[in-house]
């Protein structure tokens, strides 16, 4: 299944010169919606992953279904006081400024094989700040997995040393 | 499955009185996580779904696996300014001003069969928000199902007509 098709291109958002990449007409889309998540459960299962982690709020649409197909958990990442609990924080750059993920700081169990998801590998600034905090609860990152790659933005140089598979490259 | 046993309960959160039930520790345990969406699968096929609608983040979380386990689509409603292309809108009531959810104008197809689902049924203003987007598309909401409902808020009354399955209750 070519899913590039089921991507929309929406021009000029969220900002004049931006080709956003509206994958929610993947989502809407029973069949590849299915193909898209199948193909990352088969990453999962090559890299053992034992918990499924994404941020919040496309990575969870990409994770969960990762998660429930596999029988395994699902560990939310969220902005800061999102989360009820106790919590980890990792800060990440934005343009102007910083922003803050956290994580319960029981949601992960040390040593555990980890697959982060998200729908989109631009700059890797979340997912940095995403690793960061599954390392400081001593898990294992055994992959990142997106559904769309923007190679231009050379976020795979964040991702030195990590095994990141993606479903389609612009 | 005793699901409640993987509910945590957070005391005076978010605000002092509160006792907020907490899901992630449903989610991070694989067994419960695959119980519990099973259980709305299930509930899925009898009123027939054709796609699965959720509000974010953690309507997400419970619908995304149910909508990849039948192979059918997810639609998400979020919060204004999130979705890249046109929108419809439904305004709800906070305790203090309003807040506004959309959803895509093309998410829905006229006649479509719709399962609303999310974590909570509390007052249910953003589950009748929810409803009113689905019905300003044309979809016909067949059924509303949570994982938790807090009988003493009364959420139901805002549902009357409505199909409504929620998996504990307290």
């Amino acid at each position: 299944m070519d899913l590039k098709q089921f991507v929309t291109i929406v021009e000029d958002w969220p900002q004049p010169g931006i080709r956003f990449k509206d994958i929610t007409t993947i989502m809407d889309n029973g069949e590849a919606y299915k193909y898209a998540t199948d193909q990352i459960v088969e990453y999962a299962k090559q890299v053992n992953a034992e918990i499924i982690v994404g941020p919040e709020a496309r990575g969870f649409i990409i994770g969960c279904p990762v998660a429930y197909a596999l029988g395994i958990g699902f560990a939310p990442v969220r902005k800061e006081g999102k989360l009820p609990r106790e919590v980890i924080r990792a800060e990440y750059g934005l343009e102007y400024g910083k922003d803050v993920l956290t994580m319960h700081k029981d949601a992960i169990k040390p040593g555990q094989r980890v697959l982060i998801t998200d729908d989109l590998l631009a700059t890797g600034g979340t997912i940095e700040a995403t690793i960061n905090l599954v390392e400081q609860l001593g898990g294992v990152v055994v992959g990142c997995a997106f559904l769309i790659e923007l190679t231009y933005l050379d976020g795979r140089d964040k991702l030195v040393g990590y095994d990141v598979m993606t479903l389609m490259q612009y």
